[in-house]
């Protein structure tokens, strides 16, 4: 980048938030993935106005924009290209207010997702999305790339919590979306186009968020299968008894052996699948709906079922499920993270197919995830210095890819595209659906300067 | 319409699914507003090759299509321009799929609303959108224009419970958008931005709809108020409690004496507000709600409540609500219907400005609505004969956009802008708003062939 855009960007944002030196771009070389790109510059703005202020220079030198906020993405969304400019959204950080009455916030994009629902609980509100780097990943991120959680199969995912954004347009302009309302219908919906867009189509500034009540009650149930076609009939059981839980994670053999062999919890060696159950509203509600859920599991050959109302005993409950990450990656140092997500009905087809793909490439494939909505994690563990073993990977996740397509599912059900899928996006989409998104970001973004290369090549 | 392009069109659908008589086209004239335009010629296909086909052909010769399913939109938006081709979607009325595991059913655009309710209902499902119209609006119209209805406060719009879309581009490609799992970030979220479009970036061909389990219990609740402010503050005190009602019908006293007058259920003609409420899902979580309710209600003024289990006196109370449209139209022959819609805590504001608006104009205003979402039915009543109370109406319909703008609210809470509200777009999206809205037609739709002047001039 030429002393002449450095020296004008400074000006804009003032040269303590401009980072030049190489240590400090490094630091904003990476997200969640093994990707890496060391920007030509980092900078911090404060505001929409100089956000705005950048593009409109990125436009008129030609260099590019790679936004990002805390960089937990796992697709490589946030990482930059050399010789472009990542734009740290952190610094907008302030919630600006939470209303009771509307049910909603509003807040800056680096706002942590952990902060906000400790803010809005506080309110006896609630947030639901909860991505599981929440305690760093930040809203607007979460926003950018339309995250989701345990918690999207009873509340949906980041989208259906957006009532409308500030954002700056990829010419420089700062628009509004949406609005305070949740039904609007006044134009083409940009609050959802731009939502899950990866950071092509805009810098959001500005989040309004739906919220709703917290649930005053909670209860968990920890249930053990000896198959995981039982685990998956249970799921089926439950919602044809009309059960919508808040959460109901599955995990398969591989990942409660790796989880047992790390934490010594006393999990069933054994065992073919475990799910973790919450319900979650008024007390008399959450009663009710776990005498239903824990009438499902015994009639769909559960071996053992333990449930907690208190939150000790919850997080003991917890305890397997968030140790699943950290457990895993003791087998091996690399860690391929999917998500493919499947119709729900076709969890036990999905989970045998990724039994064959591990042992075809003799890859080490823990499954666990968000068995509500079909969203799993296939996790593939390697030694990124084997270029054989990823080598492997590589066509493992192909055939996970085939595999969930095939099965009427999609790539990805909350990482998003970035650079990782990239390559994958037209078994999806098509040739025509990907000529549709191409015209938009063309349309829209003449230059080509916001994350170019993220998600298709324009 | 040239000789050679009618016979072209003939060949791709059939000549009987070509009309072509003035007495037929009138039929395909018109909305439910008062706009008119005759089309040169209807088409009515029978599949998605058959409507891609005269989307290029259109592409090709340079005449406009307008796309509609029963024709009760709002605001104009399925009305044609003459010398366009009316393209009927009511032929493609097949339910392709109901599936009880994945919750989702796969419909044509042509399949009426309360068609699929019925049908999903019989599975133990439930299609939560209920647009007033649902007995003959069309799914594809409910799609094309975002509609709501009475149970949006609790179960969302339209555009909540759409996962997948087979469209006809502008340029005549069939592609797919979305799928069959309700997380999906693979590219833009194309099947948000087909979803309120009202026909102007592609033709729906096909619909895959996400379901719920059906609420086993429903109870409904009726309350007078003395003041419009005390339901309102009813509404607030709910939603303190934690609670979100599937439905939260308000009614002003003008919207009263018009249904008493007409109906004599025994209303009390000196009520300032009726609200109808009604909660719903399993038995014991029903009735705690219910007693939330009802504790709502009383601690704010509440001056009588009638409650109800049963279908029979569910009905009962639900005669007056369901009696509104008609009522009205007993004082003054043309109903000119709003959707103005407001932050929920402001609505007792907006009440007070539009009672103003309709004295300063001396003009007839019922007010009724959906009090949970804010979404308010301001009625402007007046004879269309009249010239001097139309421009007076017209006047007034701006103050009320103006007020709700004020507000925080939105010109439009589910009836789009169409033709009705084109003029007045720019005051909400601004104009950087409409130019990236207008960016993204001019990109999909280079010839302006579908649904051309709706929302915009490009």
């Amino acid at each position: 980048m030429d002393k002449d855009t450095v020296k004008k960007i400074k000006s804009v944002v003032g040269s303590e938030y401009v980072l030049e030196s190489p240590e400090e771009r490094i630091c904003y070389s990476y997200d969640g993935t093994a990707r890496r790109g060391i920007p030509a510059l980092v900078v911090l703005p404060g505001n929409a106005r100089e956000v705005a202020e950048i593009v409109r220079l990125a436009n008129e030198k030609g260099f590019p924009i790679f936004p990002r906020g805390a960089g937990t993405g796992l697709s490589g969304g946030s990482v930059p290209a050399e010789q472009g400019l990542a734009m740290v959204l952190s610094r907008m950080n302030r919630i600006l207010e939470i209303s009771r009455d509307d049910l909603l916030a509003v807040v800056e994009p680096g706002v942590v997702t952990g902060r906000l629902h400790r803010a809005v609980e506080k309110e006896g509100l609630f947030y639901p999305p909860d991505p599981s780097s929440l305690q760093t990943c930040t809203i607007g991120g979460n926003v950018a790339e339309n995250a989701g959680g345990p918690r999207a199969f009873k509340y949906g995912v980041t989208r259906d919590y957006v009532l409308g954004l500030e954002v700056v347009t990829p010419t420089g302009e700062i628009i509004n979306t949406g609005g305070r309302t949740v039904k609007n219908v006044t134009g083409y919906d940009l609050t959802g186009l731009l939502t899950g867009s990866e950071g092509t189509l805009g810098i959001i500034t500005r989040i309004t968020l739906r919220l709703v009540p917290k649930p005053r009650a909670v209860q968990t149930a920890l249930a053990v299968y000896n198959r995981v076609e039982d685990a998956a009939s249970t799921v089926t059981a439950m919602i044809r008894r009309g059960i919508i839980p808040a959460t109901l994670e599955l995990m398969d053999r591989i990942t409660i052996r790796c989880v047992e062999n790390y934490l010594r919890l006393g999990l069933p060696m054994d065992a073919g699948a475990i799910l973790l159950i919450e319900v979650d509203g008024l007390p008399a509600q959450v009663a009710e709906e776990m005498k239903l859920v824990e009438d499902a599991c015994r009639q769909n050959s559960c071996r053992a079922l333990q449930t907690a109302t208190d939150a000790a005993e919850r997080e003991r409950l917890w305890k397997a499920r968030r140790a699943v990450s950290t457990a895993i990656v003791q087998i091996k140092p690399t860690k391929i993270s999917e998500d493919a997500t499947v119709p729900r009905s076709k969890i036990p087809e999905m989970v045998e197919r990724l039994k064959s793909i591990g042992e075809k490439y003799g890859l080490h494939l823990p499954v666990f995830g968000h068995a509500g909505d079909g969203n799993l994690h296939p996790n593939i563990l390697v030694d990124k210095r084997d270029p054989v073993e990823m080598e492997k990977a590589e066509k493992a996740v192909q055939e996970i890819f085939r595999a969930a397509l095939d099965l009427g599912g999609t790539l990805s059900g909350e990482h998003g595209v970035g650079l990782l899928k990239k390559p994958y996006l037209e078994w999806e989409a098509g040739a025509g659906g990907i000529e549709y998104m191409k015209a938009i970001k063309k349309a829209v973004d003449p230059r080509n300067v916001l994350n170019p290369g993220k998600i298709f090549q324009v």
